[in-house]
């Protein structure tokens, strides 16, 4: 059985075939985001301090943090700014530290610096999940190192130094290539979290049985889990999240055992929980049963993050075992 | 590859794994609708045919007709109404000329009277599906010849005369025997559309996971389409229609290319029309952006059969060709 432990100081998350499907937070990234930018450039950390409440209130179990930021002001006064080896190190340090301050579930590492990745490593406690290594000769020999030395497990995706491939067989390929030089470094495949990468469908109409059946063979053949970054999916169309909370089920259903995402969305979160459930990763319905009380307040009038945090705090947590201490109780 | 034809005097519905997913609308059905059923005894068929308009108008591709009716006042009159043999046969007839008078779906024709299975062969143009055996001995023989007296396909429940396993490798073993027994009548196994059954979720937590396995198989193995009773799956729970729409992308991915289930519900239908697009069923999405617009107007406030009928009388109509004229031009 494939299990990728990830963790905080205090909480262990597992993602695998046989446990809820497991949301990781996208929202805490400068990376197009100028506003979040120049907040961080200024040291005001609100904005990623918000996020990270509310991507947990609605169910986020890992936190994504990049430190992808472009810091304009600074570059103007001192050169070294335009270089991202100098300003993500030192932002990837302050990112974990106010976010693992504040929120208990473990983080997820994401830059593409080295040095970034390294920081992040040295001041995240527990065992937080690396984002990420490619199948890039370069990429692999700086980050593999990394994920041997602190002992984590690693987002890998599917590219390489050919770019994206449209045929999905040369994105198994690669992934079985990261696997495999992941192996001569000593880190097993419950380690490694392929990312099969989704296309939009609006731009390629295979690209939803691309991700399907490229999430089965590399549960059945590699025996790893697999992540993606959803909305991808739906890039460019209307009423992109009926798209994704239709895909969402589906590649669960087809053996996704994670993603990165917005979970501040109660459609893509509703379909997550349902497909939990009947994936039989909810034990007599306890989560869908609370979360239909949010869904509840959200019919009510509520936003969904407001109904989240009042559910959170009326004491339903996020965990499964408190949910059911309450219904035996 | 399976292709089950279906079809009224005009139009040709394809259930098969490379065609969009079949909704076929279950409404007109008087089981448990008293009202409808009071109607229809007084010779009211105006529910009746409101149900087949809103059914069409919504995505129905093909309308389930079952004349499964108890007509209390006739009965207290004449004691020949306690028996569904003499009530049935009438009403399918009244049903099908009815209902294929005002529009121009194939038909199913659904009923637990073999009488009234045979008159609506009978009074249907076209091909209908026929709706349904088990593996029951006396209902496999009653059953199979009208199949193939009349050619057309058949909907094959996997419950027997033991009843209903919770054992889905049981449930497999029934719809395998009906596919022999048919093939020993001269029936091929493209007329044949499993129904594996679904459980409620709520009751059984592997009810899902049975569907999706019990779906792969009949595909891989038996080369069956599949059908179901969809809305069983949420069956008790709270927001069910969440379940639901959950439920039938993960079917579809499993390979279910059909449901008995009520089409005039934005939120399952949305599911499907995404689900459609992700399996490469809907060419250029053109499908899903006609749907969009019926999506705006319901979030504009009207109604999702209103919307649904303004869209089919703008000329969308339900079929890709005419979307397909509409972009081009």
């Amino acid at each position: 059985m494939t299990r990728t432990v990830i963790e905080s100081k205090t909480k262990t998350v597992t993602i695998g075939f046989d446990e809820p499907f497991c949301v990781i937070g996208e929202r805490i990234n400068p990376t197009g985001r100028k506003k979040l930018a120049a907040e961080l450039e200024a040291g005001d950390f609100s904005t990623v301090e918000k996020d990270a409440l509310e991507q947990v209130a609605c169910g986020a179990m890992v936190l994504d943090v990049n430190s992808g930021a472009v810091f304009t002001n600074k570059m103007a006064e001192d050169p070294r700014y335009a270089d991202n080896n100098f300003v993500e190190p030192m932002l990837m340090k302050q990112l974990v530290e106010k976010v693992q301050a504040l929120v208990d579930v473990p983080l997820c590492i994401d830059s593409s610096v080295p040095g970034a990745l390294e920081n992040g490593l040295e001041t995240a406690e527990g065992r937080p999940l690396l984002n990420s290594v490619t199948g890039e000769e370069e990429r692999m020999e700086l980050v593999l190192p990394l994920v041997k030395k602190y002992n984590v497990p690693v987002v890998a995706i599917s590219n390489d130094d050919t770019g994206i491939s449209e045929d999905p067989d040369v994105r198994f390929a690669v992934a079985k290539k990261i696997v495999e030089r992941a192996a001569d470094y000593g880190i097993p495949a419950h380690d490694i979290v392929v990312d099969p990468l989704v296309m939009p469908v609006g731009a390629m109409g295979s690209a939803g049985q691309q991700v399907f059946t490229l999430v089965r063979r590399l549960r059945d053949e590699l025996g790893v889990n697999t992540t993606c970054g959803a909305s991808n999916i739906s890039f460019g169309l209307p009423h992109r999240h009926g798209i994704n909370a239709a895909f969402l089920p589906m590649a669960i259903c087809a053996g996704m055992t994670s993603a990165i995402m917005n979970p501040v969305r109660s459609v893509e979160m509703e379909a997550i929980r349902a497909a939990n459930f009947l994936m039989n990763n909810d034990p007599n319905g306890g989560e869908w049963i609370r979360f239909s009380r949010v869904l509840d307040a959200v019919d009510g009038g509520e936003s969904f993050v407001e109904a989240s945090k009042a559910a959170q705090s009326a004491g339903g947590g996020r965990g499964g075992r408190r949910g059911g201490r309450r219904r035996a109780g």
